[in-house]
């Protein structure tokens, strides 16, 4: 038995007591989690500072030390995001389907907790306070596989955490962080089938479809998104303009971000030319299919490249954008559904039927007319602290909350009933 | 690329068309295999006396071979069923949440179907339009692997329900039979993620454990149920010795059966030779603990054993029982955490405190209060069809009906808008 084995069971039996622990209760040990972060900040930037050196060491590019890194104001805002917790309303215990049924019986359903959380992550070790915070209010106990980039900040972390949720009263056990970095361990946690409830993977293609690949454990699947933004003839073509720059240009590393402009080539020539030359100047290379790559190349320093098959399939994260022209909006569904990842697709028009049909069939979490891809976010969909964007269509689709770490029972109740 | 691949992926051309398709025509689909059952019922039967035949041959034992067979009331009622579903309320389109976001985009979260729902199932032909029906009904295309002994008259009913879907508008290829009985076809089938959307397996233990731990494809777990009644020492023993009587002699085979009584020590002397000898005096085996062994051990003709810690685990589907007694509820509570499915538990008890924490602790679909666990069951919940009883806690749990083959997306309207 290896140490994912024995971390998650001791999480099992710590979750009955956090399931049945009050409102009151949960909201106290993360009032006292939020207080224990800022009072041990030091050693947490300590601990923080030693990933950090090894990471350089190990050669780790900028981008990642930049996720990794801690500073006093970050684990501040680890301990906001906690605090935040408290003020959102309990999702346990909310009675969902009340009624009384032919025979007499009462039926009620109830909001109740999944149990055992796993959170897979990467190198971001505010994730460990998030990740625990959220289970934690939900009545869930937590086991956090973090990457081992930040082996040392996450220890520190759920340590501190997990002694402050037990002095305001959680049982012993209830955040569990596997401190191995044995990759053999998170294959482990993935074979728990009837202890770990739900595994969540944050991070990467590569992680996620490593969990999808292995995991006995139903899993939830967030993050990768192909997104497009589709212009239609009927566009507004300044506003179009403004929805793919902000689409694909306010972070280049975020998965709601789009990654391939599709334009109707009945107006690729009248719109093209402007938002290729807009992109170019923010540096963003261009894929551009024959028709889009006429219209790009009089555009000034463009880094300009003719697409491949493979540009289609691309989630680039990064300053990088495939452009096709198409035949109108029934091509441009096909290919979206074909290529995109079910995340996040948006239509520009003005044509109401264009935009009733690209709503009603691109299979997607959501699809937007006439606005950004980069709203996908739970705090902009008014869903409180987001653990992810689910990909897949099972449990729960798009950003999801607290609600999604909570499943529900039936408790029926009678005066001797039998079934006849 | 195997059979299982290019039906699923048939499944899938033909499941964006099916979506779409109108409530009145998913119900005229639906009206049609329904008459289309009945018209060919003679052709039905004949390719399920060939089963037989073959099962017979095979020798297989008697109450398989009563699942298997289809004569002409048989098919009647299957075509019953689809009627049913015609009048169930569509559960695609509805609108679960609308709000305006602070920037004024307009936010609507709408049901949709899931697309592709894989059914496998054992030896009960009538699952094959069972499942059809009740994908076609929530919009989804189906993908249907059966056991190998209804070969002939899964595909012969198969056909059947295609050719009437086809013919009142549905797309081809929207319901497809695996014929092969490979069973590398069913592994295939679960490795299709991003192809099937959802795989609910329907049959015994090792059929869902085999999904369970195969699969890439989200699973459904459904039916393992070792259920328990809990006689506590407040109960009305009259009533109790009716509920055990009916939780375990109702049906055997079914997962909602009770497998244990637990009864309160201190009143065990009083309520267990009663109920044992009814029990014995149906012909039920009783696994009896120590003091329940004393109990029993005056019953006439009891085919009596003492437990062993493996009798607390087994689900019996037969007329064999468990009996333990316990010290309490609290003992009572543990006892059906540690060994039950998380399916159906009841506690007999007139004391509201011991009813309030078995109904808070006991971890399960399905906790009744004084009534039998026999209810647990789609129909008797007023749920509408059902498919099947989770025993997970993800996406469904208990009984779960057309809903559970339904998603959502989000649709989101604006007028320009892009993120800051």
């Amino acid at each position: 038995m290896g140490e994912a084995t024995e971390k998650a069971r001791a999480a099992k039996r710590a979750s009955a007591q956090v399931g049945l622990a009050s409102t009151e209760a949960r909201n106290a040990a993360l009032e006292s989690m939020a207080q224990a972060l800022r009072d041990h900040a030091a050693d947490i930037v300590a601990a923080n500072q030693q990933d950090m050196e090894a990471a350089r060491a190990r050669g780790t590019k900028e981008s990642l030390l930049d996720r990794l890194m801690l500073d006093e104001k970050r684990v501040n805002a680890m301990a906001d995001a906690l605090v935040d917790l408290v003020n959102l309303p309990d999702p346990l215990g909310q009675v969902q389907v009340e009624r009384e049924l032919y025979n007499g019986l009462q039926l009620k359903r109830v909001s109740v907790p999944l149990g055992v959380v796993a959170v897979v992550y990467e190198a971001r070790p505010n994730v460990t306070a998030d990740a625990a915070g959220i289970a934690l209010k939900a009545g869930n106990a937590v086991v956090l596989r973090g990457g081992s980039l930040a082996e040392r900040s996450n220890k520190a972390i759920a340590d501190i955490l997990h002694e402050a949720a037990v002095s305001a009263g959680l049982p012993a056990g209830c955040i569990q962080c596997i401190e191995s970095t044995d990759r053999s361990q998170t294959d482990e946690l993935m074979s728990l089938h009837g202890v770990v409830d739900v595994l969540v993977p944050r991070g990467g293609a590569g992680l996620i479809n490593h969990c999808v690949e292995h995991s006995k454990v139903p899993v939830i699947e967030t993050g990768t998104g192909n997104c497009h933004v589709y212009v239609h003839e009927s566009a507004d073509l300044a506003m179009a303009r403004d929805i793919v720059l902000n689409a694909k240009c306010r972070r280049y590393g975020v998965c709601n971000a789009a990654e391939t402009l599709l334009v109707d080539a009945s107006v690729a020539d009248a719109f093209l030319p402007g938002v290729l030359a807009d992109l170019a100047e923010k540096g963003v290379k261009l894929h551009c299919d024959d028709q889009a790559y006429r219209c790009a190349f009089a555009v000034e320093g463009a880094d300009l490249e003719h697409a491949t098959e493979e540009d289609w399939a691309t989630e680039y994260l990064a300053p990088e954008i495939a452009v096709k022209c198409v035949g109108g909006v029934e091509e441009a569904i096909s290919h979206v559904n074909e290529y995109g990842t079910h995340h996040s697709e948006a239509i520009v028009a003005s044509d109401a039927a264009a935009q009733d049909l690209f709503a009603a069939q691109v299979d997607a979490a959501a699809v937007y007319v006439n606005a950004s891809t980069a709203f996908t976010d739970g705090g902009q969909f008014g869903l409180g602290a987001e653990i992810g964007i689910s990909t897949q269509k099972l449990h729960v689709r798009g950003p999801f909350a607290l609600e999604a770490l909570t499943s529900y029972k039936y408790v029926v109740r009678g005066e001797g009933q039998v079934r006849a």
